[in-house]
């Protein structure tokens, strides 16, 4: 039976792209706020016997999991035959341990309730550090598409000479590979952090690649400081031609400002999260995986 | 063991006087929020083997959940020997059947995915209307507590005679109880409902109370529409002086204002939510039933 493809999200631009690879008919969902601040959904498709898909944007997750909860649940009480979720962006990785007594153990309770929701899981590059496997924390099965290659053969169509720059000794294995596959030389920084805000970024000396545009490559912007150091670093060592391309862009604060006022030329993410600075569509990284699980269950 | 009170808001009215009439001691919590939208938080306390009790305003209640979960997950991790929730207003109680097909039941999904984080619930006056008891969706042992004899008596003190003005056929008979406790006469309109936010409401011909001051009755109030087409009728009927009572006070959009400018002489509510209406404190009613649970758990 021909799946269909609900979106949490209704500007997510993987929407269109997934419908077409999979086949899959788009659902109709409606949604909106009650005055009290309660959320009202309802599904407008016929649903039972089916296999569904849910596609959801799970950056700034807090007001989106009651919603998210809500259309699992009723697509499964409606009869659907499973409900895969596809979150491009997996939220609440990072706390991945109790670093100080008390604290939440967030990704722990997050993927211990996410896991009553739904069938399966397909997700691009979460963050993986203390937990190597999603396994570890999902009690549902799940694929990680790793973005890297798309990142890499982007990268490796540019014509003039680049330099990939690592911002921190975290991201040397991840640099290395996409460096090797695009053809281009790369460094990496040292990275201190302070504070969610506060961070500092030291960098090799780059004499040897002043003619070269510098390349910062991260899975992930959010405060974006990391990136906003780097960025000062190479400009202080005269590299002036500086690009970033990361994964999942979050964007907080004003940073997509500051990075241009620093002087920062381009900036490229993927389209796990819908942005104006989307250049590389994941969609055919995402298409066998999720074929395999719709098989599969 | 002496128990311990969390509080999901600071700033909860009830905190100071539960803690107080409970004897137990405040808990100390750390929240933020990181940049990329995420919750943090830490427990101050050493919690193992006591009872924990949590307060937890549930008004607008979507980006609220996760941090509940991670506080009562935590509580449970780090060793509290119960976790009660005492929630005075319950949210996600209204969408209590599929009125058109396809529509999410929110209740059933908010409170299966509430029952896995607590050991029981202690709350006022919930939206029990297709639900007869909270059993048929929570599967904690729960209390709830009727706050209709503390407006009663609060009316009943009051000296100026009073026509108590139920805005719908629905509030009959809790408005009739409250009249009889308290005293004072009382009326019940009809009331049509097309639309979240639009409402008609009729009420019968009031000549014989044009001396009294009308008090508007209700469990709730959220866009306050109810509550302003009730205004607008007894003031039509040349009623000038209307106070309104209500046991949970929402306040949606900017119907404070709008009340005011429509000649509402007094908002009053009880403390469920805290907020500048707040005039009758719930703790006395609470004690009891938290101590029943604490004692059964």
């Amino acid at each position: 039976m021909m799946p269909l493809l609900f979106s949490l999200d209704d500007a997510h631009s993987l929407r269109t792209p997934l419908c077409r690879g999979l086949n899959a008919d788009a659902g109709r969902l409606e949604r909106r706020r009650f005055p009290d601040g309660e959320s009202y959904l309802r599904i407008h498709n016929e649903v039972t016997g089916r296999p569904v898909l849910v596609l959801a944007d799970l950056s700034r997750p807090d007001d989106k999991f009651l919603p998210l909860s809500f259309l699992c649940d009723t697509l499964r009480e409606l009869g659907a035959s499973q409900v895969g979720l596809i979150a491009p962006y997996l939220c609440y990785m990072r706390q991945d341990d109790r670093f100080h007594a008390g604290e939440a153990v967030t990704s722990r309770t997050f993927a211990r309730l996410l896991s009553t929701q739904i069938d399966w899981l397909v997700t691009v590059d979460p963050h993986l550090h203390r937990y190597h496997r999603l396994d570890e924390i999902y009690r549902v099965p799940s694929t990680v598409v790793q973005a890297a290659p798309l990142l890499a053969d982007w990268l490796g169509e540019r014509q003039d000479p680049l330099l990939l720059v690592g911002p921190d000794a975290e991201s040397e294995q991840w640099v290395a590979k996409i460096a090797a596959r695009s053809g281009h030389d790369y460094v990496v920084g040292s990275k201190v952090r302070s504070g969610d805000r506060q961070v500092a970024v030291q960098l090799p000396d780059l004499s040897a690649w002043h003619q070269h545009t510098a390349v910062i490559i991260d899975d992930v912007i959010s405060s974006g400081q990391t990136v906003l150091r780097c960025l000062q670093a190479l400009r202080a060592q005269g590299l002036n031609r500086v690009d970033c391309a990361v994964i999942h862009g979050l964007f907080a604060d004003d940073i997509e400002q500051q990075l241009t006022d620093n002087g920062l030329r381009r900036l490229i993410t993927t389209n796990a999260i819908a942005h104006p600075s989307n250049a590389i569509d994941l969609s055919p990284l995402l298409l066998a995986p999720i074929r395999k699980h719709l098989a599969a269950s």
